[in-house]
């Protein structure tokens, strides 16, 4: 069976590569061999074997029936968007790892597959290599979703450890990432919190059944977190992670990200360095944690070639049809006014007659207290006793 | 879409609890309502509902055309092997629990299902709500399994939890455990690593492609365990797991269940009370870690009722076929060929003049030392020269 690869970059070519190193065990599980018949980049690799199967007018695959399977790793929603829609309206199953993509147009592209009778498949946008949609898709299926909570981006989650370690500010930590090849050069999306976001958009998309705006989520990064805040989280015996989160509550549906102070015992706590890790909390199998490698070449290749084998091994039979995330955007309830406990980071000492106070964090050099369950409106009363004490905030974390 | 339930212990009892609650979102999703026509059960539940479904004879349930589907929940190997046998061969699909049977009969009942086009399904078998092995036969198609790796037994591992945190002796908490519902009241399965034993051996036949005969695999339980080991093991910054094991290297493929030393860092040694989690190596998407209630009446239940789903929802398709487990049972080699260092503890100080000898594990009226990479034979002259020292051996565990 002959696929199509959109992008040549990471994960483009690490789907080439995946198919071509483990061709034995893929051409047995998939029941037929997978041959790349073309290759889509505007760039040429001389030298890479690749480039006999180039291609740069997208037109030359959509218009070969051969091509029953594409695989976009293009990233971005144009032309990746357009190129998708016109492969499932010409009857090719798509694979994506484009996580923007699917956040934005993931539902409309579920139904355009359903009426093309072909697959949409989506399981590297999300944790790389770790398989959570086809958990949530396929294997959670009697469950009502409770809660959906992930370290879902691997470039803060190894800045955040390496400031934990090894005692680098953001600064320092940020430039080793980049370095290492884990943060881009415009590190905002990761840093800021906006690829978690997405991510937690999708994986809540498909826990509600509706269309999760991650414009509507509130959405806070780390580079407000300071040195300062991790002794003062290690003095409370617990650990600072971007959280990305999404629950439901009285019919309700909440969705955050942000910096969380998770307790050394949440299984979240312990995912390190560039490891992703996903918890999903169902009615009846209660909490199921995966974890993994969030990113890298291979391990989100991996998840696209999976994808890829799913839909050659029932072809001609859809697999990915019910999947249930209708277009209509889901209300969230805004997360502020549910009540949660801070950790809040002076510039003076906080007296305990402040209200809502619980206790001081005791770190030597750093004022630091923590709060009762308080809502937005408490929390602006901490604020102004806080003004009026003429004592500033320097770092503000929620518990959990 | 009828079905019938075999068994109506905690498991069975559980099907019919979970499709019931869960009524709403089971039928969205599998595409069609699920009823339980029929509890196949020896036993009355007066003034239990389910007491009008009973029936007593097998019979009933294999003649009626309108089960299509029958959940295995009686456990053991007779005469459940027969009713799955005779469900599939008369063109219904099976979804089991029932891990004795898998291991014993996984292979047989696969190509069995295969030739009458129907499913045979197998996910609560392992690990209870823990999609493990959706994971590795969907999921995880692209890659070479290098290694499986679980806590498997949530009896065993609430046991050794106990005992590290409350101080409780080997028999103090299994008495806890038979209290709490956890633990039978004839551990031996359990405590002796039988049960784990079974589960790797499905595991590894799904890793490897071929039947890993569990009656093959060295097993050593928890029974000789004791409080003396686990402060040894916090020491050395390690925890004490029963853990199976298989993996492969140079093409050989090896296995093991036994207690041993994992670093705290390892992410199975966090893993605590009835929870169980297994660690897949594949060789591109390297570790992946799932963790969830290994146990328990609903999170078993749920996984037996994603797989009834799965069987309604693609029904008449049949989706099991390609899960790789041949018949032919797979050379195991000796676990024991393998080097491995080991903790020792002994009834009187050890020179560091012993063989292999590595360090001294400093704790207070506990006589404890660590040797390096050492294999059967070089362990044997560590046994030796103890014995040669007057030194007897209380206590040896594999450190990883």
């Amino acid at each position: 069976m002959d696929v199509a690869v959109l992008g040549y970059g990471t994960i483009g070519s690490g789907v080439v590569e995946v198919l071509k190193v483990n061709q034995d065990v893929i051409e047995k599980k998939a029941g037929c061999p997978l041959r790349v018949k073309y290759v889509l980049d505007l760039r040429d690799f001389p030298g890479d074997p690749v480039q006999r199967k180039l291609v740069k007018d997208f037109q030359v695959i959509l218009q070969d029936p051969d091509v029953k399977i594409v695989a976009e790793a293009m990233g971005g929603l144009h032309p990746a968007y357009e190129f998708v829609r016109a492969s499932l309206e010409a009857g090719k199953s798509v694979a994506t790892s484009n996580k923007e993509l699917v956040a934005t147009y993931g539902a409309q592209l579920l139904r355009i597959a359903e009426e093309h009778h072909v697959n949409f498949f989506f399981e590297a946008s999300v944790g790389g290599g770790i398989p959570v949609i086809r958990t949530m898709n396929m294997s959670l299926t009697p469950e009502y979703f409770i809660e959906v909570m992930g370290i879902l981006n691997g470039t803060t989650n190894y800045i955040l450890t390496q400031m934990e370690e090894a005692g680098a500010t953001f600064e320092e930590a940020l430039k080793q990432a980049q370095e290492k090849g884990y943060a881009e050069r415009n590190p905002k999306a990761d840093v800021e919190g906006y690829d978690a976001c997405r991510k937690i958009a999708i994986l809540s998309s498909l826990a509600f059944g509706k269309t999760v705006d991650y414009e509507q989520i509130p959405t806070e990064g780390i580079t407000k977190i300071t040195l300062d805040d991790l002794k003062v989280a290690k003095a409370l015996g617990r650990k600072v992670k971007l959280v990305a989160r999404s629950y439901q509550a009285d019919g309700k549906v909440f969705a955050k990200v942000s910096p969380l102070l998770l307790k050394l015992s949440h299984p979240l706590a312990s995912i390190c360095g560039v490891y992703n890790g996903v918890l999903i909390r169902g009615n009846m199998v209660d909490d199921i944690v995966l974890q993994g490698k969030g990113a890298g070449k291979k391990a989100t290749a991996s998840a696209v070639v999976a994808d890829i084998m799913t839909a050659a091994r029932y072809f001609p039979y859809r697999i990915s049809a019910r999947c249930h995330w209708e277009e209509e955007i889901l209300d969230l309830t805004d997360s502020r006014l549910m009540a949660a406990a801070y950790m809040i980071r002076t510039d003076c000492p906080v007296a305990a007659s402040t209200p809502y106070f619980a206790q001081t964090v005791p770190v030597s050099g750093v004022h630091a207290f923590t709060t009762g369950l308080v809502n937005e409106q408490q929390l602006s009363e901490i604020r102004e006793a806080l003004t009026e004490a003429g004592c500033g905030i320097l770092g503000m974390i929620q518990m959990n």
